[in-house]
Protein backbone atom coordinates (compact mmCIF):
# COMPACT_ATOMS: atom_id res chain seq x y z
CA UNK A 1 0.00 0.00 0.00
CA UNK A 2 0.88 3.48 -0.84
CA UNK A 3 0.01 6.94 -0.47
CA UNK A 4 0.73 9.86 -2.75
CA UNK A 5 0.28 13.25 -2.25
CA UNK A 6 -1.54 15.11 -4.86
CA UNK A 7 -0.96 19.11 -6.07
CA UNK A 8 -3.65 19.76 -8.50
CA UNK A 9 -4.33 23.14 -10.11
CA UNK A 10 -8.26 23.62 -11.88
CA UNK A 11 -10.13 26.56 -13.86
CA UNK A 12 -13.46 25.85 -12.02
CA UNK A 13 -15.52 27.64 -14.62
CA UNK A 14 -16.76 24.64 -16.09
CA UNK A 15 -17.03 22.34 -13.08
CA UNK A 16 -19.82 22.03 -10.32
CA UNK A 17 -17.23 21.60 -7.46
CA UNK A 18 -14.59 19.21 -6.24
CA UNK A 19 -16.96 16.87 -4.91
CA UNK A 20 -17.95 13.64 -6.36
CA UNK A 21 -21.87 13.87 -7.36
CA UNK A 22 -24.61 10.88 -8.60
CA UNK A 23 -26.28 13.65 -10.58
CA UNK A 24 -23.26 15.19 -12.52
CA UNK A 25 -19.97 14.04 -13.80
CA UNK A 26 -18.56 17.37 -14.25
CA UNK A 27 -16.93 17.56 -10.75
CA UNK A 28 -12.99 17.23 -9.95
CA UNK A 29 -12.97 14.73 -7.61
CA UNK A 30 -15.22 12.14 -10.22
CA UNK A 31 -13.13 13.04 -13.04
CA UNK A 32 -10.28 12.45 -11.50
CA UNK A 33 -10.94 8.96 -9.59
CA UNK A 34 -12.65 7.72 -13.05
CA UNK A 35 -9.29 8.02 -14.72
CA UNK A 36 -7.30 6.84 -11.78
CA UNK A 37 -9.95 3.33 -11.64
CA UNK A 38 -9.61 3.28 -14.87
CA UNK A 39 -5.68 3.23 -14.95
CA UNK A 40 -5.23 1.63 -11.65
CA UNK A 41 -7.68 -1.27 -12.48
CA UNK A 42 -10.22 -1.01 -9.45
CA UNK A 43 -12.06 1.42 -7.80
CA UNK A 44 -9.76 4.18 -6.64
CA UNK A 45 -10.61 6.99 -4.28
CA UNK A 46 -9.25 10.19 -3.88
CA UNK A 47 -9.32 12.63 -0.86
CA UNK A 48 -9.21 16.81 -1.63
CA UNK A 49 -7.95 18.83 0.88
CA UNK A 50 -11.89 19.91 0.72
CA UNK A 51 -14.27 21.11 -0.92
CA UNK A 52 -13.97 23.58 -3.80
CA UNK A 53 -17.81 24.78 -4.49
CA UNK A 54 -18.85 25.05 -8.31
CA UNK A 55 -16.73 27.72 -10.04
CA UNK A 56 -14.07 28.04 -7.58
CA UNK A 57 -10.69 27.60 -8.88
CA UNK A 58 -7.53 25.69 -7.70
CA UNK A 59 -3.81 26.58 -8.06
CA UNK A 60 -2.78 24.47 -5.19
CA UNK A 61 -5.67 21.76 -4.12
CA UNK A 62 -3.84 18.99 -2.34
CA UNK A 63 -4.80 15.51 -2.98
CA UNK A 64 -4.25 11.71 -1.11
CA UNK A 65 -4.91 8.63 -3.03
CA UNK A 66 -3.59 5.57 -1.77
CA UNK A 67 -2.78 2.69 -4.36
CA UNK A 68 -2.19 -1.06 -3.79
CA UNK A 69 1.54 -0.84 -4.61
CA UNK A 70 4.22 1.61 -5.96
CA UNK A 71 3.83 3.28 -9.44
CA UNK A 72 6.20 5.14 -11.89
CA UNK A 73 7.48 8.35 -11.33
CA UNK A 74 5.58 9.39 -14.57
CA UNK A 75 2.27 8.08 -13.54
CA UNK A 76 0.47 10.96 -12.19
CA UNK A 77 2.73 13.91 -14.28
CA UNK A 78 2.88 12.25 -17.50
CA UNK A 79 0.03 9.47 -17.69
CA UNK A 80 -3.06 10.44 -15.48
CA UNK A 81 -2.28 14.31 -16.69
CA UNK A 82 -2.57 13.09 -20.65
CA UNK A 83 -6.16 11.60 -19.92
CA UNK A 84 -7.19 14.38 -18.12
CA UNK A 85 -9.07 17.42 -19.78
CA UNK A 86 -7.28 20.75 -20.03
CA UNK A 87 -8.29 22.39 -17.42
CA UNK A 88 -7.31 19.99 -14.43
CA UNK A 89 -3.55 19.63 -14.18
CA UNK A 90 -1.02 17.64 -11.39
CA UNK A 91 1.40 19.93 -11.05
CA UNK A 92 3.48 17.46 -8.07
CA UNK A 93 3.12 14.02 -7.38
CA UNK A 94 4.64 12.78 -4.24
CA UNK A 95 4.83 9.31 -2.33
CA UNK A 96 4.38 10.33 1.40
CA UNK A 97 4.26 8.40 4.92
CA UNK A 98 0.99 5.91 4.87
CA UNK A 99 -1.47 7.80 6.92
CA UNK A 100 -1.16 11.02 5.64
CA UNK A 101 -5.07 12.41 4.50
CA UNK A 102 -5.13 15.76 2.21
CA UNK A 103 -8.08 16.96 4.90
CA UNK A 104 -7.28 15.27 7.99
CA UNK A 105 -4.07 16.28 8.38
CA UNK A 106 -4.25 19.69 6.62
CA UNK A 107 -3.14 22.20 9.17
CA UNK A 108 -3.79 25.50 7.26
CA UNK A 109 -4.81 26.71 3.73
CA UNK A 110 -4.59 29.84 1.58
CA UNK A 111 -7.03 31.23 -0.74
CA UNK A 112 -7.37 34.36 -3.25
CA UNK A 113 -9.91 36.51 -4.19
CA UNK A 114 -9.32 38.53 -7.76
CA UNK A 115 -11.34 41.56 -7.72
CA UNK A 116 -11.21 44.09 -11.44
CA UNK A 117 -12.44 47.20 -10.17
CA UNK A 118 -12.39 48.09 -14.13
CA UNK A 119 -14.86 50.03 -15.74
CA UNK A 120 -15.36 47.69 -18.21
CA UNK A 121 -15.12 44.05 -16.87
CA UNK A 122 -11.62 42.75 -18.50
CA UNK A 123 -12.53 40.12 -21.13
CA UNK A 124 -9.09 37.62 -20.40
CA UNK A 125 -9.79 37.98 -16.56
CA UNK A 126 -13.60 37.58 -17.15
CA UNK A 127 -13.22 34.05 -15.80
CA UNK A 128 -10.82 33.94 -13.32
CA UNK A 129 -11.50 37.54 -11.20
CA UNK A 130 -15.00 39.26 -9.84
CA UNK A 131 -16.00 42.20 -11.66
CA UNK A 132 -16.99 44.79 -9.60
CA UNK A 133 -16.25 48.43 -11.21
CA UNK A 134 -16.27 50.74 -8.38
CA UNK A 135 -13.78 52.66 -6.40
CA UNK A 136 -12.28 50.57 -3.22
CA UNK A 137 -11.17 52.43 -0.08
CA UNK A 138 -8.73 50.08 0.36
CA UNK A 139 -7.21 51.69 3.68
CA UNK A 140 -11.06 51.17 5.75
CA UNK A 141 -11.08 46.99 4.10
CA UNK A 142 -7.68 46.60 6.06
CA UNK A 143 -8.86 48.12 9.49
CA UNK A 144 -12.03 45.89 8.75
CA UNK A 145 -9.55 42.96 8.44
CA UNK A 146 -7.99 43.28 11.15
CA UNK A 147 -11.04 42.52 13.27
CA UNK A 148 -11.36 39.04 11.72
CA UNK A 149 -8.19 38.06 12.55
CA UNK A 150 -7.21 36.04 15.31
CA UNK A 151 -9.76 32.87 16.55
CA UNK A 152 -13.31 33.75 16.30
CA UNK A 153 -16.43 32.21 15.79
CA UNK A 154 -17.36 32.32 12.50
CA UNK A 155 -21.16 31.61 12.44
CA UNK A 156 -22.23 34.79 10.98
CA UNK A 157 -19.91 34.18 8.05
CA UNK A 158 -21.18 30.98 6.79
CA UNK A 159 -23.98 29.73 5.19
CA UNK A 160 -23.34 26.08 6.92
CA UNK A 161 -26.15 25.59 9.41
CA UNK A 162 -25.69 23.17 12.02
CA UNK A 163 -24.63 22.87 15.35
CA UNK A 164 -20.92 21.51 14.72
CA UNK A 165 -18.29 24.12 15.72
CA UNK A 166 -17.40 27.11 13.74
CA UNK A 167 -14.73 28.12 15.79
CA UNK A 168 -11.52 29.14 13.18
CA UNK A 169 -8.17 31.26 13.47
CA UNK A 170 -7.57 33.52 10.57
CA UNK A 171 -3.85 34.26 10.27
CA UNK A 172 -3.74 37.38 7.91
CA UNK A 173 -5.45 38.71 5.36
CA UNK A 174 -3.94 40.82 2.88
CA UNK A 175 -5.62 43.30 0.37
CA UNK A 176 -3.50 44.41 -2.24
CA UNK A 177 -4.00 46.53 -5.34
CA UNK A 178 -2.22 46.23 -8.48
CA UNK A 179 -2.43 48.82 -11.39
CA UNK A 180 -2.28 47.10 -14.55
CA UNK A 181 -1.65 50.75 -16.00
CA UNK A 182 -3.71 53.11 -17.49
CA UNK A 183 -6.84 51.62 -19.37
CA UNK A 184 -8.12 52.91 -22.67
CA UNK A 185 -10.17 55.47 -21.06
CA UNK A 186 -7.66 57.11 -19.21
CA UNK A 187 -8.46 55.59 -15.68
CA UNK A 188 -6.46 53.16 -13.75
CA UNK A 189 -7.28 49.60 -14.68
CA UNK A 190 -7.12 48.06 -11.25
CA UNK A 191 -7.01 44.79 -9.68
CA UNK A 192 -7.82 44.08 -5.85
CA UNK A 193 -6.52 40.35 -3.99
CA UNK A 194 -7.27 39.75 -1.18
CA UNK A 195 -5.59 36.96 0.64
CA UNK A 196 -6.94 35.05 3.60
CA UNK A 197 -4.51 32.57 5.68
CA UNK A 198 -6.20 30.51 8.07
CA UNK A 199 -6.69 27.01 9.82
CA UNK A 200 -9.61 26.42 7.58
CA UNK A 201 -12.46 28.06 6.06
CA UNK A 202 -16.66 27.01 6.75
CA UNK A 203 -18.84 27.06 3.93
CA UNK A 204 -18.90 30.14 1.71
CA UNK A 205 -16.53 32.00 4.51
CA UNK A 206 -14.21 33.27 1.77
CA UNK A 207 -16.64 34.82 -0.18
CA UNK A 208 -18.71 36.19 2.65
CA UNK A 209 -15.94 37.47 3.73
CA UNK A 210 -15.01 38.86 0.78
CA UNK A 211 -18.48 40.29 0.02
CA UNK A 212 -18.41 42.00 3.76
CA UNK A 213 -15.03 43.60 2.94
CA UNK A 214 -16.30 44.90 -0.60
CA UNK A 215 -19.20 46.60 1.02
CA UNK A 216 -16.73 48.16 3.16
CA UNK A 217 -14.37 49.24 0.93
CA UNK A 218 -17.40 51.36 -0.91
CA UNK A 219 -18.73 52.79 2.25
CA UNK A 220 -21.96 50.63 2.37
CA UNK A 221 -21.13 49.57 5.51
CA UNK A 222 -19.16 50.67 8.88
CA UNK A 223 -15.72 48.86 9.53
CA UNK A 224 -17.38 48.24 13.26
CA UNK A 225 -19.91 46.18 11.66
CA UNK A 226 -17.73 43.64 10.69
CA UNK A 227 -17.01 42.93 14.56
CA UNK A 228 -20.77 43.35 14.88
CA UNK A 229 -21.54 40.58 12.96
CA UNK A 230 -18.37 38.52 14.51
CA UNK A 231 -20.21 39.07 17.55
CA UNK A 232 -23.91 38.59 17.33
CA UNK A 233 -22.99 35.79 15.06
CA UNK A 234 -25.85 36.42 12.72
CA UNK A 235 -25.45 35.76 8.87
CA UNK A 236 -28.06 38.45 8.23
CA UNK A 237 -24.94 41.54 9.72
CA UNK A 238 -22.52 39.79 7.57
CA UNK A 239 -22.16 40.96 3.50
CA UNK A 240 -23.49 39.68 0.28
CA UNK A 241 -21.71 36.06 -0.83
CA UNK A 242 -19.21 37.55 -3.48
CA UNK A 243 -19.11 35.15 -6.76
CA UNK A 244 -17.43 31.94 -7.05
CA UNK A 245 -15.18 32.56 -10.10
CA UNK A 246 -12.81 35.16 -8.13
CA UNK A 247 -11.96 32.98 -5.73
CA UNK A 248 -8.94 30.41 -5.58
CA UNK A 249 -7.50 27.83 -3.48
CA UNK A 250 -3.84 28.75 -3.28
CA UNK A 251 -1.96 26.47 -1.12
CA UNK A 252 -2.45 24.24 1.25
CA UNK A 253 -0.36 23.70 4.42
CA UNK A 254 0.61 20.42 6.29
CA UNK A 255 3.59 19.91 9.08
CA UNK B 1 -23.28 61.34 -41.09
CA UNK B 2 -20.71 60.70 -38.73
CA UNK B 3 -18.01 58.29 -38.18
CA UNK B 4 -16.86 56.45 -34.70
CA UNK B 5 -13.95 54.74 -34.21
CA UNK B 6 -13.85 52.06 -31.46
CA UNK B 7 -11.17 50.36 -29.68
CA UNK B 8 -12.41 46.97 -28.93
CA UNK B 9 -10.97 43.21 -26.99
CA UNK B 10 -12.12 40.28 -27.35
CA UNK B 11 -11.39 36.36 -26.38
CA UNK B 12 -11.27 34.81 -29.83
CA UNK B 13 -11.22 31.41 -28.38
CA UNK B 14 -14.76 30.51 -29.25
CA UNK B 15 -14.71 32.57 -32.71
CA UNK B 16 -14.09 32.13 -36.25
CA UNK B 17 -12.37 34.97 -35.89
CA UNK B 18 -12.71 38.67 -36.85
CA UNK B 19 -14.28 38.72 -40.43
CA UNK B 20 -17.88 38.36 -41.14
CA UNK B 21 -18.40 35.03 -42.76
CA UNK B 22 -22.02 33.49 -44.57
CA UNK B 23 -21.08 30.32 -43.37
CA UNK B 24 -20.59 30.80 -39.13
CA UNK B 25 -22.70 33.41 -36.85
CA UNK B 26 -19.14 33.04 -34.59
CA UNK B 27 -16.93 36.00 -36.33
CA UNK B 28 -16.83 39.62 -34.41
CA UNK B 29 -17.37 41.55 -37.19
CA UNK B 30 -20.67 39.31 -37.82
CA UNK B 31 -21.99 40.22 -33.96
CA UNK B 32 -21.22 43.78 -34.20
CA UNK B 33 -22.74 43.99 -37.18
CA UNK B 34 -25.60 42.57 -36.42
CA UNK B 35 -26.11 43.94 -32.87
CA UNK B 36 -25.32 47.57 -34.75
CA UNK B 37 -28.14 47.01 -37.66
CA UNK B 38 -30.87 45.80 -35.33
CA UNK B 39 -30.18 49.14 -32.91
CA UNK B 40 -29.71 51.74 -35.53
CA UNK B 41 -32.75 50.15 -37.03
CA UNK B 42 -30.56 49.37 -40.86
CA UNK B 43 -27.39 47.82 -41.70
CA UNK B 44 -24.39 48.76 -40.90
CA UNK B 45 -21.11 47.60 -42.03
CA UNK B 46 -18.27 48.14 -39.51
CA UNK B 47 -14.48 48.01 -40.70
CA UNK B 48 -12.05 46.41 -38.80
CA UNK B 49 -7.80 47.91 -38.86
CA UNK B 50 -7.51 43.90 -40.31
CA UNK B 51 -8.99 40.86 -39.95
CA UNK B 52 -8.01 38.57 -36.89
CA UNK B 53 -7.78 34.41 -37.24
CA UNK B 54 -9.82 31.86 -35.91
CA UNK B 55 -9.03 31.87 -32.21
CA UNK B 56 -6.62 34.75 -32.39
CA UNK B 57 -7.53 37.82 -29.33
CA UNK B 58 -7.49 41.48 -29.56
CA UNK B 59 -6.62 44.07 -26.61
CA UNK B 60 -7.32 46.78 -29.10
CA UNK B 61 -8.87 45.93 -32.46
CA UNK B 62 -9.79 49.19 -33.94
CA UNK B 63 -13.15 49.61 -35.75
CA UNK B 64 -14.88 52.48 -37.83
CA UNK B 65 -18.63 53.02 -38.15
CA UNK B 66 -20.13 55.32 -39.75
CA UNK B 67 -23.42 55.99 -38.87
CA UNK B 68 -26.68 58.29 -40.04
CA UNK B 69 -26.51 60.61 -37.44
CA UNK B 70 -24.83 61.43 -34.25
CA UNK B 71 -26.12 58.46 -30.83
CA UNK B 72 -25.47 59.21 -27.26
CA UNK B 73 -22.55 59.41 -25.69
CA UNK B 74 -23.53 56.21 -23.97
CA UNK B 75 -24.77 54.32 -26.92
CA UNK B 76 -21.35 52.09 -27.52
CA UNK B 77 -19.76 51.73 -24.18
CA UNK B 78 -23.12 50.99 -22.31
CA UNK B 79 -25.83 50.15 -24.72
CA UNK B 80 -23.72 48.12 -27.33
CA UNK B 81 -21.69 46.61 -24.70
CA UNK B 82 -24.83 45.59 -22.80
CA UNK B 83 -25.79 43.66 -25.99
CA UNK B 84 -22.68 42.05 -27.21
CA UNK B 85 -21.31 38.51 -25.20
CA UNK B 86 -18.77 38.82 -22.34
CA UNK B 87 -15.87 38.12 -24.32
CA UNK B 88 -16.40 41.00 -26.73
CA UNK B 89 -15.77 44.92 -25.39
CA UNK B 90 -15.91 48.23 -26.77
CA UNK B 91 -13.46 49.29 -24.58
CA UNK B 92 -13.54 52.85 -25.92
CA UNK B 93 -15.94 55.41 -28.59
CA UNK B 94 -14.65 58.37 -30.19
CA UNK B 95 -16.67 60.79 -32.96
CA UNK B 96 -13.98 61.19 -35.78
CA UNK B 97 -13.71 63.06 -38.87
CA UNK B 98 -15.54 61.48 -41.79
CA UNK B 99 -13.26 60.02 -43.91
CA UNK B 100 -11.58 57.65 -40.83
CA UNK B 101 -11.24 54.34 -42.05
CA UNK B 102 -9.74 51.57 -39.01
CA UNK B 103 -7.64 49.79 -42.36
CA UNK B 104 -7.12 52.21 -44.21
CA UNK B 105 -6.21 55.26 -42.03
CA UNK B 106 -4.09 52.55 -40.05
CA UNK B 107 -0.04 53.29 -39.90
CA UNK B 108 1.03 51.13 -37.80
CA UNK B 109 0.00 47.84 -35.40
CA UNK B 110 1.53 46.39 -32.42
CA UNK B 111 1.25 42.36 -31.78
CA UNK B 112 2.11 40.48 -28.67
CA UNK B 113 2.63 36.34 -28.42
CA UNK B 114 2.70 35.01 -25.05
CA UNK B 115 4.54 31.26 -24.43
CA UNK B 116 4.06 29.68 -21.40
CA UNK B 117 7.57 27.43 -20.94
CA UNK B 118 6.37 26.07 -17.99
CA UNK B 119 6.64 22.17 -17.79
CA UNK B 120 3.17 21.78 -16.94
CA UNK B 121 0.56 24.27 -19.09
CA UNK B 122 -0.63 26.43 -16.64
CA UNK B 123 -4.42 25.44 -16.45
CA UNK B 124 -5.53 29.76 -16.84
CA UNK B 125 -3.81 30.87 -19.14
CA UNK B 126 -4.29 27.89 -21.82
CA UNK B 127 -6.23 30.18 -23.45
CA UNK B 128 -4.27 33.12 -24.15
CA UNK B 129 -0.71 31.51 -24.24
CA UNK B 130 0.62 28.71 -26.56
CA UNK B 131 2.53 25.69 -24.41
CA UNK B 132 5.97 25.12 -25.58
CA UNK B 133 7.23 23.04 -22.50
CA UNK B 134 11.26 23.59 -23.15
CA UNK B 135 14.27 26.10 -22.32
CA UNK B 136 14.42 29.07 -24.55
CA UNK B 137 17.69 30.97 -25.22
CA UNK B 138 16.45 34.10 -25.39
CA UNK B 139 19.62 35.92 -26.45
CA UNK B 140 19.69 34.17 -29.92
CA UNK B 141 16.22 34.76 -30.67
CA UNK B 142 17.24 38.23 -30.06
CA UNK B 143 19.84 38.37 -32.53
CA UNK B 144 17.71 36.59 -34.74
CA UNK B 145 15.35 39.09 -34.47
CA UNK B 146 17.69 41.87 -35.62
CA UNK B 147 17.69 40.45 -38.97
CA UNK B 148 14.22 40.59 -39.09
CA UNK B 149 13.78 44.59 -38.31
CA UNK B 150 13.65 47.11 -41.06
CA UNK B 151 11.84 47.00 -44.72
CA UNK B 152 11.66 43.77 -46.30
CA UNK B 153 9.87 41.52 -48.40
CA UNK B 154 8.38 39.13 -46.20
CA UNK B 155 7.13 36.30 -48.67
CA UNK B 156 9.09 33.48 -46.91
CA UNK B 157 6.96 34.43 -44.03
CA UNK B 158 3.62 34.47 -45.07
CA UNK B 159 1.04 31.72 -46.17
CA UNK B 160 -0.44 34.62 -48.53
CA UNK B 161 -0.11 33.04 -52.58
CA UNK B 162 -0.73 36.09 -54.48
CA UNK B 163 1.25 39.13 -55.99
CA UNK B 164 0.62 41.67 -53.97
CA UNK B 165 3.42 43.34 -52.54
CA UNK B 166 5.02 41.43 -49.97
CA UNK B 167 6.98 44.43 -48.65
CA UNK B 168 6.46 45.53 -44.64
CA UNK B 169 8.55 47.11 -42.02
CA UNK B 170 8.98 46.05 -38.73
CA UNK B 171 10.18 48.61 -36.31
CA UNK B 172 10.72 46.40 -33.30
CA UNK B 173 10.81 43.33 -32.23
CA UNK B 174 10.91 43.00 -27.96
CA UNK B 175 11.75 39.49 -26.39
CA UNK B 176 11.15 39.86 -22.96
CA UNK B 177 11.04 37.14 -20.09
CA UNK B 178 8.57 36.84 -17.28
CA UNK B 179 9.70 34.91 -14.34
CA UNK B 180 6.09 33.97 -12.20
CA UNK B 181 8.09 32.71 -9.57
CA UNK B 182 9.39 29.01 -8.91
CA UNK B 183 6.59 26.20 -9.79
CA UNK B 184 5.37 23.34 -7.78
CA UNK B 185 8.44 21.70 -9.12
CA UNK B 186 10.77 23.80 -8.32
CA UNK B 187 11.16 24.80 -12.10
CA UNK B 188 11.10 28.45 -12.66
CA UNK B 189 7.59 28.88 -14.34
CA UNK B 190 8.44 30.83 -17.65
CA UNK B 191 6.87 33.06 -19.77
CA UNK B 192 7.40 34.53 -22.94
CA UNK B 193 6.30 37.60 -24.53
CA UNK B 194 7.34 38.80 -27.84
CA UNK B 195 6.31 42.63 -28.87
CA UNK B 196 6.28 43.26 -32.89
CA UNK B 197 5.54 46.70 -34.34
CA UNK B 198 5.65 47.13 -37.65
CA UNK B 199 3.41 49.13 -40.36
CA UNK B 200 1.53 45.78 -41.33
CA UNK B 201 1.60 42.39 -41.14
CA UNK B 202 0.59 39.95 -43.73
CA UNK B 203 -1.12 36.41 -43.87
CA UNK B 204 0.21 34.59 -40.51
CA UNK B 205 3.20 36.70 -40.86
CA UNK B 206 3.78 37.41 -36.84
CA UNK B 207 2.99 33.62 -35.99
CA UNK B 208 5.40 32.19 -38.56
CA UNK B 209 7.88 35.26 -37.29
CA UNK B 210 7.14 33.34 -34.07
CA UNK B 211 7.47 29.86 -34.68
CA UNK B 212 10.88 30.43 -36.56
CA UNK B 213 11.95 32.27 -33.37
CA UNK B 214 11.11 29.54 -31.32
CA UNK B 215 13.17 27.25 -33.33
CA UNK B 216 15.87 29.78 -32.82
CA UNK B 217 15.20 29.55 -29.27
CA UNK B 218 15.68 25.90 -28.85
CA UNK B 219 18.53 26.06 -31.20
CA UNK B 220 16.71 23.72 -33.93
CA UNK B 221 17.54 26.34 -36.63
CA UNK B 222 20.71 28.82 -37.00
CA UNK B 223 20.46 32.76 -36.47
CA UNK B 224 21.69 33.24 -40.05
CA UNK B 225 18.66 30.76 -41.17
CA UNK B 226 16.03 33.66 -40.46
CA UNK B 227 18.14 35.91 -42.74
CA UNK B 228 18.04 33.34 -45.76
CA UNK B 229 14.70 32.71 -45.32
CA UNK B 230 13.98 36.91 -45.47
CA UNK B 231 16.17 36.68 -49.06
CA UNK B 232 14.96 33.85 -50.80
CA UNK B 233 11.37 34.20 -49.82
CA UNK B 234 10.70 30.71 -49.34
CA UNK B 235 7.79 29.82 -47.19
CA UNK B 236 9.92 26.53 -46.51
CA UNK B 237 12.55 28.00 -45.38
CA UNK B 238 10.87 29.85 -42.58
CA UNK B 239 9.36 27.86 -39.17
CA UNK B 240 6.34 26.30 -38.30
CA UNK B 241 2.96 28.49 -37.86
CA UNK B 242 2.90 29.01 -33.98
CA UNK B 243 -0.67 28.15 -32.97
CA UNK B 244 -3.65 31.61 -32.58
CA UNK B 245 -3.88 31.05 -28.71
CA UNK B 246 -0.91 32.71 -27.94
CA UNK B 247 -1.31 36.14 -29.94
CA UNK B 248 -3.18 39.23 -29.59
CA UNK B 249 -3.90 42.62 -31.45
CA UNK B 250 -2.22 45.09 -29.03
CA UNK B 251 -2.69 48.23 -30.78
CA UNK B 252 -3.51 49.98 -33.96
CA UNK B 253 -1.52 53.07 -34.41
CA UNK B 254 -3.11 56.53 -36.55
CA UNK B 255 -1.29 59.48 -37.23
Amino acid sequence: MRTYKLTVAYDGTNYQGWQRQTSTDRTIQGILENILSEKIGMFTEVDGSGRTDAGVHAKGQVVSVVLPGKVEESFFLSDVNKSLPDDIRILKSELVKNGFHARKSAIGKRYEYYIDTGEKADVFSRRYSYHFPRELDVSVMRMAASYLRGEHDFSGYTDKKDDTSKKRTIYGIEIQEISDGIDEGGKSRGRVVITYNGTGFLYHMVRILTGTLLEVGVHERSVESVKDALESGARSQAGFLAPAQGLFLKEVYYE
